[in-house]
């Protein structure tokens, strides 16, 4: 069975978007993942479909219904769905990449969009959703939260990424035992506008190259990140710790 | 002028994608922005217009040329053009609602997406480039995080959001001095499934109802994102403390 996202939105059209190209496209016309986007509005209350009304205890903005939303998930995951139910919204989770990383390896998910001011927070408990948040912004809504989550999970499905896309080298991967930005990255002309290449990187000494691409991925992550680089010295300090303990 | 929006970018046809549809798709029908994607092969190398070569010293992806990027950026940017260039990485600085804002309040964004391993460093460097990253995840390219940026300031603009979208009163917008999670919502009806709204929105209080919210932000904050908790309440040591918990 592929990996399956199921994406419950007010704007299906919004789907596949640019997961239906390049890296994802390709995947998805492969057959390694699915997508299905599915409109809520479909099972709104009344003539119009109502899906939202007025928050109680005022305010400005309208609420998704929970009832509304309630019938869309069960009819979404009818059976013994066992994928987890995500809802994106700037109150969830942050996602990083172990999560990233957690769903990719697991049977797919199912993505609720939020529109409007938000999410009725009984349905929320309810159906036990697991909130994420791709970072602390405000978005229109839940679907280019979804994209980035989709986006970031398919390309690590099984064959997805080719070996020239690499995949294993890079940021937020564990990499000798922590969680550091990127080193930076040259290419040819070795000479361009006057700015050479660093040295080191033609040397064609591999030692000295990953340490001095070591070096520059520290650094960057301590000038850059330091919330990143306390977690790093942090578990660090932990495993010298357990290290001398045993 | 409106707000302008240029992307460079190996697929122009992602855009403008979800952002065509819904609020920010009706703000560009109207002109209040206006989205230019343009190919960045355009200006690649030789018969096959490549774009991208291996690494300096070693190592898997390919890395995105120097003075293609440069030419590319040269051509979107010609005459005076006093926009910010913005390059999407995991290597940058974190997108929070501050820069969105910063970014929403000026001339529009040039935005340059990478694909393969990355983009060679000389060029961020001579163009001077803001790296900004949307989370602290792997995407397949910048194209998903710069639709996630545009969306974020499109609905900032004057005119996009109407004021049943409101946009003030929402998670990380100065709101009581500090940048905390939004309080949970509630709408009809009043009792679903056995689970009732509480009381106190139900109470007519104006001023309860205002205190309860206060209070499920904090709550929330605290519980959910111990590190904006300890921004907002200025205790380094909290978020030392968060930082290194493991």
């Amino acid at each position: 069975m592929s990996w399956r996202a199921t994406v419950l939105t007010l704007f299906p059209e919004m789907f596949p978007g640019s997961l239906g190209m390049s890296l994802a496209g390709r995947a998805l016309e492969r057959g390694d993942w699915s997508l299905e986007a599915r409109q809520i509005r479909d099972f709104g209350t009344g003539r119009h479909r109502n899906v939202d009304d007025t928050p109680f205890g005022g305010g400005a903005g309208m609420v998704m219904r929970p009832d509304v939303v309630d019938a869309a998930i069960e009819a979404a995951m009818q059976g013994g769905d066992d994928r987890p139910l995500l809802y994106m919204t700037p109150r969830g989770r942050p996602l990083q990449q172990a999560l990233v990383r957690d769903l990719a390896s697991g049977p797919g998910a199912v993505i609720l969009c939020g529109r409007y001011e938000g999410l009725d927070q009984r349905v929320i408990e309810a159906r036990n959703m697991v909130e994420v948040s791709v970072g602390d912004y405000v978005l229109s809504g839940g679907e280019p939260a979804a994209l980035v989550l989709l986006d970031a999970c398919v390309r690590l499905l099984p064959g997805v990424m080719g070996a020239s896309e690499s995949g294993e080298e890079e940021s937020f991967s564990p990499n000798g035992g922590g969680t550091l930005l990127e080193y930076p990255h040259y290419t040819r002309p070795a000479e361009w506008n006057g700015r050479r290449v660093p040295d080191v990187l033609l040397s064609g000494h591999h030692a000295e190259v990953a340490r001095w691409r070591a070096a520059q991925s520290a650094a960057a992550t301590q000038e850059r990140r330091p919330d990143l680089w306390a977690k790093q010295t942090g578990f660090a300090a932990a495993a010298h710790a357990a290290h001398v303990e045993i």
